[in-house]
């Protein structure tokens, strides 16, 4: 068991951290808002502790937990701060009206957020395509990533194992850009299709 | 039981065809090459019949089942032959170093084959996010669908229904943008975390 660090202290933050706690891992949580960070920690137990935002992390692996219009500037607060770290980007840069991504034609939130990071950090994206409430629920599902270090995406792969969620690798960094996509579309499943939120993706192989 | 219309005589044409005949539809092949279009029909039996390339097609729902690049001529040699038809768009317009798609920014290659036809048809965006050889295995399967016009949408609901396809609505036409996002998303997982490409999506509801 080791101890991961989450930037962010909203309701997805909530819904990992909460499956992290449950595995037995030590989850650090950090907030521009300390209160909301020491509520999260407190409401996680487990041991869970806070960090000092902008301050070095102590996990080894750091899950980006803000909303992508705060991302840029939060990898900017925390600088060399993440150096040597695993950043997880979990993403979903989706326009508010939901007509398309608000990402640079060609990148991604988690190739954009790469950009600002310290050249030996290295971004894994993950979580973007599995709701909040649906990790909270517990069971195993799905998780699809895309990294381009493969150090950095086999220990995440196991972290996420860990976590009783199946690693599916997409590929590159670069494949991000469809990984958020889907993000998007499975919003426009629950809105249309699906009739609920209440659902996964899930690969049936053979 | 009704006549569907392909033009494409392909593989993922063939494929298609093949559940649709097994549905006990009659089946209209379509090629520029008319002894593909024959060949295809041939193989497929069930009364399956040959049209006139870029002539009025039999079929209210007509699947366009051309690779990317010959979408747009294919649908300028039709013109107002495709007048009043259900045109369903099938493109994976993925760039050949599978870096990324090659449609316009904001735009898919369903909207681009939109643009080309006369106004009173419209597209569906269906089936791209199936292998052709796991539609042909046969067996019940999730298939993603965008369209703007609600009529065409459930007439290809039914449809799809019909060949033993969930169909689930993503959105308006727009959103064939994140499904086809979403068809290059699984050649990254075929060559990379699946290890195979014998698999298929599933959305596990509830």
């Amino acid at each position: 068991m080791s101890t991961i660090s989450i930037i962010g202290s909203g309701k997805m933050a909530a819904a990992i951290a909460g499956r992290i706690a449950k595995a037995g891992h030590t989850v650090e949580v950090a907030s521009r808002n300390p209160a909301k960070a020491r509520a999260l920690a407190d409401q996680l137990g487990s041991g869970a502790t806070t960090g000092t935002y902008s301050s070095v992390p102590v996990g080894d692996i750091v899950i980006l937990a803000v909303p992508y219009e705060h991302a840029a500037a939060a990898v900017a607060d925390y600088g060399n701060a993440l150096s040597g770290k695993v950043i997880i980007d979990i993403t979903n840069p989706v326009a508010p009206d939901l007509s398309g991504l608000v990402t640079p034609r060609g990148s991604s939130g988690a190739q954009e957020t790469a950009k600002g990071l310290p050249a030996n950090a290295h971004v894994v994206k993950a979580f973007n395509t599995i709701f909040g409430h649906v990790l909270a629920k517990g069971g195993r599902l799905d998780a699809f990533i895309a990294a381009d270090d493969a150090d950095a995406k086999a220990r995440v792969s196991s972290f996420l194992e860990s976590i009783d969620l199946r690693p599916l690798d997409v590929g590159g960094l670069h494949m991000a850009q469809t990984l958020e996509s889907l993000g998007l579309m499975m919003i426009g499943l629950a809105k249309n299709g699906a009739g609920t939120w209440d659902f996964a993706l899930k690969v049936d192989i053979g």
